[in-house]
């Protein structure tokens, strides 16, 4: 029986991922006077990707990341003023209105006192604080925890501390790589709810073998409870 | 009678702010190709403490405030590569080695296992999770809470949280403004460790009246314990 759930932000309480995508589109129009680079995006996530062991997730690092890839496929000849957009591109994204996903609201209305409700989210805390405070649901949940990065050492830590056995914990999130396989090494359930966007990092191929349990979308968590 | 001790991280456990500074010599040297900004540090101040309020604390921030200040001074004149090299600069930091301050071995050693210890430190989670990795301290501590902002009600929750009265906890830490005032408006007590540097944003006015205990070093801790 399950005791607690988590879950995860971005992209499973509210829309997060196509405010990086939109961005990133906004990026790609200001790099085209420079260059036409049809590899832009992939040299973003790759440069990203390098430094996410300095900079952890979120806007922050993702802004850095993108002044240092338009240094780079613009052979240095971007302008200053143009930096100074990206930069700004990143100030819009911090105070972008956080928009929950379809369905969160009545169903955390009605787990809530069913079960214990967590949220699980990964990043930069000040963003993540931030988000949480202007989604609304902040009072919602029994617990909210901030992690810089979801293994099975954090879930492991997680529950410990909140007293709850594997087997009563319940992860429900958009990425397998982060919601999902490290929640199953550690003998607890996770359901994969998928999102239609899905950042590059997060991206894993599966083992053969590897059976993944999804839901089709958040709303659907009540019936799922019932019929388990 | 104390139960539990906060040590403050950044200035107060390890050496923190003359990174900032070094950083912000090389920053000078390398703005002075464009202009000679007498005022350079006080209108990277004012960049800084304008964006708190998307970016928060932390290296990251601080780039971005780095590279935002150097546009507006050399007026947009300044080149792609030297804002790669502020980005780099930032990176430096991030991979400093952490180097204690003198006295915070033995002290934690001598109150370890009489005392609840644990550290308080305000920032970006990535950065500061990576800090406490490397300062080695980890294991000597019985917790370790990174908060966002270190105002009266983040250590109400943090006291609720480990179950300490107020009269039963001691701050430690090299800001007034973070360490010690927000921690006596609570009913808890507080010491001042001084530090050579301090931050701008950290620098308060103290209303006429207040009192502030202060420590010379943190290796005072011990006897001050020991007389109260």
């Amino acid at each position: 029986m399950i005791e607690l759930i988590g879950f995860d932000g971005d992209d499973t309480l509210w829309h997060n991922e196509r405010i990086f995508s939109f961005t990133q589109d906004r990026f790609r129009a200001l790099i085209e006077k420079y260059v036409s680079a049809s590899d832009l995006d992939a040299r973003l996530l790759v440069t990203e990707t390098k430094n996410l062991k300095h900079f952890g997730y979120g806007v922050k690092g993702f802004i850095l990341s993108m002044i240092e890839t338009a240094v780079e496929v613009s052979e240095a000849r971007i302008h200053a003023r143009d930096i100074m957009t990206i930069i700004d591109f990143g100030r819009e994204m911090l105070t972008h209105p956080v928009e929950l996903i379809e369905g969160v609201e009545p169903v955390v209305r009605a787990l809530r006192g069913r079960y214990r409700l967590m949220i699980v989210t990964k990043g930069d805390l000040f963003d993540q604080e931030s988000k949480i405070a202007r989604s609304g649901l902040a009072e919602s949940f029994d617990a909210i925890e901030i992690v810089s990065e979801k293994n099975p050492d954090t879930y492991r830590r997680l529950l410990s501390k909140h007293n709850v056995a594997p087997e009563r914990f319940l992860m429900l999130g958009n990425s397998i790589k982060s919601d999902v396989l490290p929640v199953l090494a550690i003998g607890a359930r996770a359901l994969h709810v998928p999102y239609p966007l899905l950042w590059g990092h997060e991206k894993v191929d599966l083992e053969a073998g590897t059976t993944i349990e999804a839901l089709p979308a958040i709303v659907k968590l009540p019936d799922w409870l019932a019929s388990h």
